[in-house]
């Protein structure tokens, strides 16, 4: 059995602690990064819950933040599931090539944070996803399997990549629409995994839902590129560092929705910039599924047998003031 | 007048310096990034010239290194010149939004470093730009111009944004194509500005040589979204830290040349993965300019008046053994 790592604000101090049966207990000591937890604060981590009298917090007393700290690259796999792709008007099958796009890292915010909605834009999705936490430094090429994956990967959390659909596809290049601040609500926890506990990645259950209405339900399983594999992939090009974050794709159910039509004349850089920005609202406007200022996205990650909980995400959108 | 910084290994050291008249007069304290030496290494940089007896170092006993250090976000500007947008394939006019994408940090190297051939790509360019280092934190939108520049950006760097061709536009996103390990030769210098030099990023000559033969040439007065402009659009997205850098775009020259037909292929999400990596190999692969292993780019970037000079670039291809 591994660890639900959290991280939280409570009385001004940043603290870390190890959730069991609702109850954090609480790390004494002092991380400012998860690299530096991972560095030096795990063996305590697995220690406190056996510690004498350890001291204990409620969730009511606390600000959760995301475990995932800054600075930490934010990798991302786009189209990875198959559902997900038909809805975006591209064929279901496995891409020949993994996606790769990233996000700033200042759009992570806690589990329970406001989403922030920039005035300027009106298609405003969601995206529920898996992400894998790296443990060990990558900087060469290496081969990942199943079986090695745990001296790679730290862990698991929930991650949810929000888009603001009109400036990604207008623009074509997919960071800025979903680099905003506030766009990558991640944790609640961090499961930290035990040895022998890296297969759970392939088995998952993924369900979100907005105002109490399910919207996306899936399982790991179906991801198209799998993380052993994009992480091999991703070896041979960069480099990643104990703390960063892959997110590996979303499975269908978004708001957006669109037809091959549609999609190849957003593609077409000729296509003037206006009349992309306009097709893609008149074939969205009329969807009622992107989220508008007082929704909430509610997200939830499991393994079928109830070993892991990656915790509930709950984000109400808002207008910053 | 501003200060020349350079980083470099010396007997197995890291150490920062500040160059004068080709003698680099080392600095005693040891930063491990940039940010670090940002906050608390610039006064002694400024004082060293007027130290007694400060240690000299020749460029010829010292390896330098990027003066740009990790963890650092790369933000780049894409398609910010107009002959740079024609050749591919695009109107040469100020497009209507300001393109970004980012590179992986691991991408850095030093100034006189090799650049490696990956085994699987055909179609290796080149793309000088001029970089921008944030020296002040900017955590919500700021309006940046040309009076405030200076408390945002410490300084300038010359770079080269290395770009596969072919799998940056077969695949679409463009980071992986351009964030293989040492696609982005930074320095020798970073330029750090006295507090009335920031005008200088809109005067400062830029020029790219394969082989002895100048293929790029122009100057930053000719970008189509200015450093001020770009700021203040990035600070209404995302944070920018000290250290970051922020790469602005590439002149014409470069070795890709499309014509518009060819780029409507390209990004066409429905045209087979196959079929465009061979239209953009056949279109591209009786081009004389894209870089073969043993070629040497050579890159300089200096104000009109002579007063910044970023230094020269001098990079090999070659394979990694």
């Amino acid at each position: 059995m591994g660890y639900h790592l959290v991280r939280y604000q409570h009385q001004g101090r940043i603290k870390w602690g190890i959730v069991k049966e609702e109850i954090i207990y609480e790390i004494t000591g002092t991380y400012d990064t998860l690299a530096s937890f991972l560095r030096t604060g795990v063996d305590e981590a697995k220690n406190i819950l056996s510690t004498k009298d350890p001291m204990r917090r409620s969730f009511a007393e606390v600000e959760i933040l995301s475990p995932v700290t800054e600075p930490a690259q934010i990798v991302c796999q786009g189209a990875n599931y198959g559902a997900h792709r038909e809805e975006a008007g591209l064929t279901g099958q496995r891409p020949p090539f993994n996606l790769i796009f990233t996000k700033a890292s200042s759009s992570m915010v806690g589990a329970y944070h406001d989403i922030y909605l920039p005035d300027h834009v009106q298609l405003l999705d969601y995206e529920i996803e898996v992400g894998l936490v790296i443990g060990k430094e990558i900087t060469e090429p290496i081969k990942v399997t199943i079986e090695n994956l745990h001296q790679y990967v730290v862990g698991v959390v929930l991650g949810n990549d929000i888009s603001a659909r009109d400036i990604q596809l207008a623009e074509g290049q997919w960071f800025k629409g979903k680099s905003f601040r506030t766009f990558c609500p991640v944790g609640p926890f961090l499961y930290l995994f035990d040895q022998d506990e890296a297969h759970y990645i392939h088995n998952l259950e993924l369900t979100l839902s907005v105002n109490g209405q399910v919207r996306q339900t899936s399982n790991t399983a179906f991801m198209l590129y799998k993380p052993e594999e994009t992480l091999t992939h991703l070896s041979q090009i960069m480099n990643l560092y104990p703390g960063d974050l892959l997110l590996t794709g979303t499975p269908g159910g978004v708001a957006l929705k669109l037809t091959s039509e549609e999609l190849e004349t957003l593609w077409n850089p000729f296509a003037p910039y206006d009349e992309k920005m306009e097709l893609i609202i008149k074939s969205q406007k009329n969807n009622p599924d992107y989220l508008k200022v007082g929704d909430v996205i509610k997200c939830t990650a499991k393994s079928t047998d109830g070993k892991i909980n990656l915790g509930t995400q709950e984000n109400r959108i808002v207008r910053k003031s």
